[in-house]
């Protein structure tokens, strides 16, 4: 049994059965919220329950999930969650952080935190008898649903602009998904995906229109908690796309919060790009969001017409949060910043640690803060960024007397 | 404390004591074998107490490993093994096997099964008082070494010989390796390599060298008893290529039975690729290795020369295992056939799969047997020849009626 009661609109509040299926708002179109029996959840489930449990993937968090144990049982699904939270003492101290952990979330099966959503979105589909799964896109959502939906041997169709990378399709291919690459940009091939879902009755796995797929992400939220003994940062960074992620992170601190898990929220640092920041210009300047142009290396925030805005910027509002863009140079600057902690993580995946540091180094966060950096996504998922962040090796001859003559000329003799 | 009790020459039995720094037999050169105190293992652990652990790490078989627990307490560590092993039953079916299980090492923090012995190196370091590390290698022993150095704080020579891929290089450059890269083929840059680890003294992580490398790769034989609650499978398959993986998971199996935690040994299949197959030529034909040519696309196991022959022919041996060689399509075929099930595999490491598919056409294993496949590395660590795997999507332009034409004559109607 669930104790999700039911999905409330989060623009007008109106109230819905949380059925499997269910998608937007049938009044305004808005985006639904899952509720829960928070009374319900504290009687279930305590710190001390939980510290027991052997289960060691997002499903270890069943009370808090919408789901049905038994259906989550029976599926084959990947090792979704879970992922590592390493304190970094030393990033800390060069911060002038109290401290600092990283949530590596890129150790995920398909790379990403994205496989939280898609691993929900299996179990969903499958609660509402359905095997086949959709989905536009070209990057995490679609890699994690091809992966997990493979797992559980269900059928995807996943609809992807003919400007893909063939590197990205690639792994949709191998996962064995149906993949239409749409000779059109990205609004005709959404377009597309949409039509073939009403006319075949796939399940849907599109962002911001499933309200299911955030409850998965906040996964990422409860981990964090637990790993931390439930006793909460002030900070926690995180990049910011279409505002899913950012809404799922808070959705689960506050649903943790309602259940009496933790006695504080912390405030969230919300980290885009300074050349596509749509949610963070709304919040800055107090107005509602507009479009903007796309222009970062940073493919999985570049974001100009955010899904889920709504969601996102209430995170930062209710938390009190900041706001802060950063540069491509800034982005290709904290992957080697935190591959010098031995994590690997793509441009967007480090843009929260990026925004992080710029945040620590204008003065926008109080020294001796603690801080929590969130990794969204593998670093393997960019190879062309990495070479341009990681810069170039020492190139000699095989002799002895010239390397040792090298590393001293680079001012750094060896030892 | 460690049960760990002496080094042992495979070659010629002779005997020395397990310093953190000893590498071959100082009497015939052959490679040391780490023995334990079985009895006290036995007293000391059971399979009881090791279910209530809750270490989610390879660090969780403390006393199987040959460390000082203090030691490996104090440094900062990746979340290194406790990968999954997930049953796949739809593949079993269509192998005709009784039980396949397969375990994905890709999911470790660089990708790859390497972590853990590279995790251990970053131990064994710590414990000889020395804190920097260095190898020649331009592959996984390279990125785990210098990522998982790189969480502890420690620095890292590598040496890579000057055609190295350049996604594989900066890999190494994100991690903040001291990388060296050598005009000269691979020979030169190991020659190069060792003469700076005499000249320094530096830590070798040089595979076949370091008998503590295989130490910590026998924990993917440990995770695979666990997981199965030490009721053993009648064959491993796993891809052999110089001989490291495959010896250490059978130390890790051999352990395990002389310490009483499982009652019979599993056979080995051992797959290389026709293209390179030297040891598993050595054993098929009775006779000493010779070296051969390294005409595969699974660059992880094109050894030609391999450097620890000795322990993977008394694996496949001792366990009385099965030899079988797959072809470049065969292993391309592999890494389509385990993305159907969600698990993305780099060629190398879907080896052991392609060859426990041909082992089951051609009789080689009896119907209904139960096997486990080892995945030893990342698919996105190799995208190119993922591509080459995955074939071409569909193409078409954003009309619906297009699409339904399509599928339909694709032989396989939407629904």
């Amino acid at each position: 049994m669930s104790f999700a009661r039911s999905a409330v609109c989060v623009k007008c509040g109106a109230e819905f059965e949380a059925t499997p299926t269910v998608t937007t708002c049938k009044k305004c179109g808005g985006i639904l919220d899952i509720k829960y029996d928070y009374e319900g959840i504290k009687k279930a489930l305590t710190p001390a329950k939980l510290k027991d449990r052997r289960e060691q993937t997002m499903w270890r968090y069943m009370e808090f999930l919408p789901v049905d144990p038994d259906v989550v049982g029976r599926i084959n699904k990947l090792k979704v969650g879970c992922s590592p939270l390493y304190k970094v003492d030393r990033l800390a101290e060069k911060l002038g952080l109290g401290s600092l952990w990283v949530k590596d979330d890129g150790i995920n099966p398909t790379a990403s935190l994205k496989d939280r959503a898609s691993a929900m979105a299996v179990v969903k589909a499958t609660e509402a008898g359905m095997t086949t799964i959709a989905c536009s896109s070209t990057g995490n959502a679609a890699s994690s649903l091809a992966g997990n939906a493979a797992a559980a041997g269900y059928k995807t169709y996943i609809f992807v602009p003919e400007r893909a990378p063939k590197g990205k399709v690639s792994q949709l291919m191998i996962f064995g998904a149906n993949v239409i690459s749409v000779e059109g940009n990205y609004e005709e091939t959404f377009k597309l995906s949409a039509e073939a879902i009403d006319r075949f009755g796939w399940y849907n796995r599109n962002a911001a229109i499933n309200p299911y797929l955030m409850e998965g992400k906040k996964t990422v939220g409860l981990e964090i908690a637990e790993q931390l003994d439930f006793k909460m940062p002030d900070y926690i960074a995180i990049s910011v796309g279409d505002g899913c992620t950012i809404g799922g992170l808070w959705k689960g601190l506050k649903d943790l919060h309602a259940a009496g898990f933790i006695d504080r929220l912390p405030r969230i640092i919300s980290v885009q790009s300074t050349g596509c920041y749509p949610i963070n210009r709304a919040v800055m300047e107090n107005k509602p969001w507009e479009p903007m142009e796309e222009n970062t290396i940073a493919d999985s925030i570049a974001v100009g017409v955010p899904r889920n805005p709504d969601k996102a910027m209430n995170a930062i509002r209710e938390s009190n949060g900041i706001c802060v863009n950063v540069t491509d140079e800034e982005i290709l600057a904290a992957m080697k910043l935190l591959g010098g902690y031995g994590i690997f993580g793509e441009p967007a995946g480090v843009t929260g640690t990026a925004g992080l540091k710029k945040a620590c180094e204008e003065g926008l966060i109080p020294k001796g803060a603690s801080v929590v950096s969130v990794v969204t996504g593998n670093g393997l998922k960019d190879t062309a960024n990495a070479i341009k962040a990681a810069g170039e090796p020492m190139k000699l001859r095989p002799e002895l007397p010239l390397l040792i003559e090298a590393f001293k000329k680079a001012g750094k003799p060896l030892e």
